[in-house]
């Protein structure tokens, strides 16, 4: 059997980068923020519509600023003005670069300036999650040419508006999540005794690609005789052998959208403590898509999956929370932690990620991607199978 | 005809990080600074082996502190602590994160302060080319618990370090090379009129991972009647057709390190003007392998290939540079700018990356990736095709 998926289209209404940015214009307006300014890929897309792998590139910096009416402002290395062309960013200005002695700077801080004169006021990424994607002296330097202005933080504003999707968001993160499930059950029938992790990953990379992911940057591996004492290094050269587990989290990506999910595999016969985990955190999966609608929090939803593991006999957990959100970037605000008070809202794209060490040196941890509607929440894809598969 | 190509060893010896580390210390001695920390992927593993794809999540932040002596010390989420069994660090201090009132910060100030007790100097990395990957809030706390510590950038310290590649870093960049060259092959009889840019790179990044990259993260393209106007964007899903000049540039990734060059193909029957700039800018590359030698400087580079381009008739090029560094990341210090004083020496790996607007809106760009030698320069991979190749 082939599978084939129809991807949804790309890019989006020009109306998506309006209403992003009025909403952000009205959350400067209560604050008084006369300007922000971004640094960083995901922020200068979501405002901009601009769209280039050529981020990967670290030696340039790209600003975007948002005044406190109009479109964003791009403030941009010359090699990149013709991209504009493809967004609704009219306002496009650049510098030869690279030039260290002043890599926008200047230009920066003067843009700033001119669209600061009312409260003098200017918002940054300087928040939990976030960083500045520009030379600290630089952004010392900035800081220091804009003396009569403030930089004040406005993190906890831009997670907000970004952590609840649109429905062409939620579009493009369902078809990368239909390539995940499809690559992995691809794996239940290509697995085999023998083969490294590597070729596992390898084979599983391919197919997810035909499938239709532009890229897929995140495909790690763990296994072991009866389970796994990790979940972020890997692909590995071990082969997989009769009695291992094994665990593969990939995150495809497209149209710039991620999933983020795994799936065990058990290598003919494993310990059946290995099952009985398993099975302890699918049951606590339920209890998470059970949990997880508007209205409840995100310690709401942690502490019903991990009362789940408590009662099957956790050890322990980790990875610091149970799931986080997901569109962007592979993982985005917020997380699902003890006490969480964040509260989930139709929209908000989330990780439900139960895991625990269930023997010393042994974890398991699954993963699936909801989306919190009116009423509850809705996968979106294919649950993970209900008991430990067994290949071979 | 099937190509295979055979990868070199994954990994390094154990004497390879004592050596990087061993340079730092060196440098750091004679600026009189105690310890250095790193936030950033690029320079954690380089001091410290670890190498992990988690990084893409940016929810938390990494450390790596290099004292004056001795091996460094990783200060990492509990989440990482196992993956460090795999490298030459034993000292690994952890924290349950995410915590975002105190990520990481007071440890990083505690580790710090305790190897930084004789200079009271600690170095970052805050110069040209470099960010910080931690809350730019979290910085300032810091800066503000290390009060009596002095902080100096140490940047320039490690781009040099990094910029002269050893024997094993060269062989893992030089199969990534051939693995793009194979796949830009493999375009010459898989290219068609009616494909899209985006089916012709899909179709490249497959091949290529066959071929055994380890994952392709930028591949783009871009295409036109007769030329193209940017090297950054793409690939669309515009179709190819007679008549145009497609461009594809790539870094395709092996064991960490990356290849970084393109190639370009007409379809059909182009403008012939393309055909000579196609020929001009090859002529360019030309003079840049015969100038790059110990001894020259990065400026003697960019002459030698901009007086061809002009003598051809550029109108100019906003690319900004002429090639740059390669090896862990696509772009690296140093640049091919004009008055480059960059002293070329051996084991430097470096693109030549002439390029030049032909005509309006119509661009040509060549890009070969070369190691230094102690006489001159060896490319990485086979050359581009003396003229421009016609697909159909």
């Amino acid at each position: 059997m082939t599978t084939e998926l129809t991807a949804p289209a790309r890019g989006f209404e020009r109306a998506e980068f309006d209403q992003r940015t009025a909403r952000l214009q009205e959350a400067m307006a209560a604050q008084g923020i006369d300007a922000v300014f971004f640094s960083t890929e995901p922020e200068f897309r979501y405002f901009s519509g601009f769209k280039s792998q050529f981020w990967e590139s670290p030696t340039r910096p790209w600003f975007l600023v948002v005044p406190s009416q109009g479109r964003p402002i791009a403030v941009v290395p010359e090699i990149g003005v013709a991209g504009f062309a493809e967004t609704w960013v009219d306002d496009v200005r650049s510098w030869p670069s690279p030039r260290p002695e002043d890599d926008g700077v200047s230009l920066l801080a003067d843009t700033l300036d001119s669209v600061a004169q009312r409260h003098r006021r200017i918002g940054a990424m300087l928040g939990p999650e976030t960083h500045l994607r520009m030379p600290a002296a630089n952004f010392a330097t900035l800081q220091a040419s804009l003396g009569q202005c403030g930089m004040v933080d406005v993190s906890t504003i831009v997670r907000q508006l970004r952590s609840v999707k649109s429905a062409a968001e939620i579009g493009k993160i369902r078809f990368a999540c239909e390539v995940t499930a499809a690559g992995f059950d691809y794996l239940l029938t290509h697995l085999k005794a023998g083969m490294s992790e590597r070729e596992a990953c390898k084979a599983m990379h391919i197919e997810m690609l035909r499938l239709g992911a532009d890229a897929c940057p995140y495909l790690i591996s763990a296994s072991g005789p009866g389970g796994y004492d990790n979940i972020i290094m890997g692909p590995s050269d071990r082969r997989l052998e009769e009695g291992d587990v094994l665990i593969i989290d990939t995150g495809a990506n497209f149209d710039g959208y991620f999933s983020d999910f795994d799936r065990n595999y058990a290598f003919g016969q494993v310990d059946p403590t290995a099952h009985q985990a398993y099975e302890a955190v699918f049951a606590s999966t339920e209890a998470g898509l059970r949990t997880a609608a508007p209205g409840a929090t995100t310690g709401d939803v942690w502490q019903a999956m991990w009362s789940v593991l408590e009662d099957a006999g956790a050890l322990g957990n980790d990875v610091g929370r149970m799931g986080h959100g997901l569109g962007m970037q592979l993982t985005e605000w917020p997380s699902n932690v003890p006490k969480g008070d964040v509260v989930l809202q139709a929209g908000m794209i989330l990780t439900l990620e139960p895991g625990m060490t269930f023997a010393p040196g042994r974890m398991m941890v699954h993963e699936e991607n909801i989306v919190i509607t009116d009423s509850g929440c809705e996968l979106l894809h294919k649950r993970a199978w209900p008991t430990l598969p067994v290949i071979g």
